[in-house]
């Protein structure tokens, strides 16, 4: 009996294919506390019981990319331990809030396989829900990964490349959100009068500060995902790589960058869906993450008069700072762009 | 709409104006373990709920420079972040117990401002007040800090430079200090036999002990405080300054130096009062602390017997044992000295 | 009045001497969180208040090793502070789960003193209890370690080397085991189907991953358990030793190993006891632990059949892969080998 794994390799997914994903995570008190610790996160909601129950939550909620980073740690095990490189995000939503105490595990779907023409790697194309201890969904997004084959003589039994969206409808947002009370919301608790109608399509804010990354940093946060991707980890392995050194989970950046926003979009409370996302290059130790970001659109949220959602481009950059604006010229990223994300965030109105 | 905040500069304050710092903090268990895994520290009274029950507290209180710390951290967006220099601290007390699950916030109060004669820079002094979920007072003191202004031509409207006190009188003290039944107190479990009389002003005691400190280590301290000095973080734009590295928060040495003086003053548990406090000279990453402690006076507590106060001048140097107890040679302290800290801790009589 | 510690030298234990240690300490699901950051473990009962919840646990229980460390870290500043080397474990048993809440403190005997023939040191045998708020045993241990003289001259009062099993017997197992229902231990969730019988005595598992350790992860660690022996965390007094470098505790190789023993032994959920274990050779900052495990017996666990117990001896090696399973060659070690620790964990049958 084959005792340890090594993970799937491309030929071992099939079309339609569920896997429940191990080791349920119970999240605590103590794991918001490394999240803060990591990365210095200001919002007050999730910050402060107080503030987060004077607008209607029973307590502060989990940050919404800690839930991200968790249930993505449980799918990698299964999906991406031989990835060669993660490609895409789309159709992320958050869909319940989830508090310190409350018990996570994660379930994936095979909705697309696509063998590469050099037969030695594929594109797979997962559907992953995180579900609390209730069984309630508290986050549904979509990746796509270049995946190993172990053997490239192998047949691939059926193959089909979905059809994405690139955008969530801003009807679907706010699911995550409870009835709040916006009244009791304290603009100087939360750091900025800015509120939904003050921004608009096509303003662009530099967050201004920058985060230089240290290797237990991100290894402490890697682990805290539970994430076993060995890149990050293995250093004796990573020095024979192309890169010569151990990559930084990209989770790490977006949530750095989602940090480093507080200043500028400190009353953007919470992120409701991810349309989509990009690891343009990698990041190492030492080097230091900028952000800056772009409104791309303004939506009102289904039913609600308290809040509006904001759709939202935040690049993050490496040892550059963002002044200026960074992204693209034609097709080509500026060279230290290393993260692109495109994501719907609520704010009051 | 300026949604970004690049802090206030000199010329921004006025006498008297008071400023509510953003981001309330509720302060949890997880706090508590990253910082004993920060520093080590040993003192019973935070480390065991049980040690703490039996003297009379409702559970472990949280480490008094913890709350520190995250008071602090809320003022600097305020405040110092376009400071040269923190120059001091006057008048600081403990006013209230604060434990896991209490939500702090702060409020500060400009009490003095004072133009450098080259107009680049001024002295803001400012007092600072943290209050927990129930508007109770958990921290009072005052510090100053060398601002840089904006515009050197710019106008000054008033100013002012106070008169700071040198000492908080021993009557002021305790506070934070429950009723406590110290019949209970286990002076196996505490570490020490020595008590409030066994100590004389004048004796010194060599901490012996000394820590390095690693940047992902200071760095996680003081995002956990939600500081956002940008030269304890910002290796790229710090390799450009006169040190060409990243400063260590001055706090961090400050819990460094307690943590240490377990070795020597055991049931000293509570800081009541921090008299003065200097920060002498930069910690870097790689640097190894260590400190020794002279006692200045002792003095009865107000209306109990249970307990007294020292008055304690904690000296920490850098890559220097202090068994020789380094200071001051006239007014000049050796340059091993980083920090000269002037308090009173309660200990059981 | 002497009132710091330089901890005790060889001439100062007495044969049956009971030193109870300072510094109780409350655990907390802060410190669950951080030990989670340090190892990445993945175990699901210690992961999962709901999958705990399932086999009859009130809720996840901390991980075994956690409390080891808790306990053997108060024994450090009277029992080894002036240790040359840690020699071995013998004996050492889980008795009691430990719950997030609980207070553990540390009573040791000494029940062996033979002083080496040099005279300059002799060798400690110290049996240690961790015990709970109840004053319920949790742990209990004997470990022997070389302790420096004070003064080489100073006569030894009486010496004894104690007999030291090499083994625990399987009926002694078990006791740190609630009354479980394992009809609710959910096997996909747990990570692997393997059960206690599908494991063979002879059989040799590689656990496959590398982790690479940093000099802040285990100092975090080792101020976490609040450790206080110097070589871990001194560079400045470090860059004199023989080595020139802080070394890493050596619970944290244990942890690190079998947070990596997860792929291969995913059900082996419990950690009953140690019959032995050996630090081979230090690890240093920078280095990459791998680990492999033969299983070395199997045992029924007294009065039950949902549970059996496996014999492990668990290899690690440092800067090698494990796929060939390094181990000795005649009485010496491969020169990668690190840990050799032999135990006795429970698995579902």
């Amino acid at each position: 009996m084959q005792k340890t794994s090594s993970g799937n390799f491309f030929e071992d997914f099939r079309l339609g294919q569920t896997i429940e994903h191990a080791t349920p995570r119970t999240v605590t008190a103590g794991d918001v506390s490394l999240y803060t610790a990591l990365y210095g996160a200001r919002f007050a909601l999730q910050s402060s019981d107080t503030f987060a129950g004077s607008i209607g939550y029973p307590r502060a909620p989990v940050d919404d990319l800690l839930v991200f980073h968790i249930v993505f740690g449980k799918t990698v095990p299964d999906i991406s331990l031989n990835a060669v490189a993660n490609l895409g995000y789309a159709a992320c939503r958050f869909l319940n809030p989830v508090y310190p105490g409350d018990t996570l595990h994660a379930v994936s779907q095979i909705i697309g396989l696509k063998e590469n023409s050099n037969r030695k790697t594929g594109v797979v194309y997962v559907r992953s829900r995180g579900l609390n201890q209730d069984g309630a969904p508290v986050l549904d997004y979509i990746r796509w990964v270049m995946v190993r084959k172990r053997d490239e003589s192998a047949p691939i039994a059926a193959e089909e490349a979905p059809v994405l969206p690139t955008e969530i409808e801003s009807k679907e947002l706010g699911a995550a959100l409870p009835r709040l009370d916006l009244g009791g919301y304290n603009f100087v608790h939360s750091g900025s009068r800015a509120r939904w109608q003050d921004y608009t399509p096509g303003e662009r804010i530099d967050h201004v500060d920058g985060m230089t990354v240290e290797e237990a940093e991100h290894q402490l946060a890697t682990r805290l995902y539970q994430n076993t991707a060995k890149v990050h980890f293995n250093q004796f392995s990573e020095s024979k790589s192309r890169f010569g050194r151990r990559l930084i989970y990209g989770g790490h950046v977006m949530s750095l960058a989602r940090a480093l926003s507080f200043n500028g979009l400190a009353n953007a409370f919470h992120i409701a869906g991810i349309n989509g996302g990009r690891h343009v290059a990698p990041l190492f130790a030492g080097d230091t993450v900028f952000a800056w970001s772009e409104v791309l659109a303004r939506a009102e949220a289904p039913d609600r008069r308290d809040v509006g959602a904001l759709r939202l481009r935040t690049i993050a950059a490496k040892d550059r700072p963002c002044a200026d604006h960074p992204y693209k010229s034609g097709d080509a990223y500026d060279p230290a762009v290393i993260l692109d994300l495109d994501y719907w965030a609520m704010i009051p109105r």
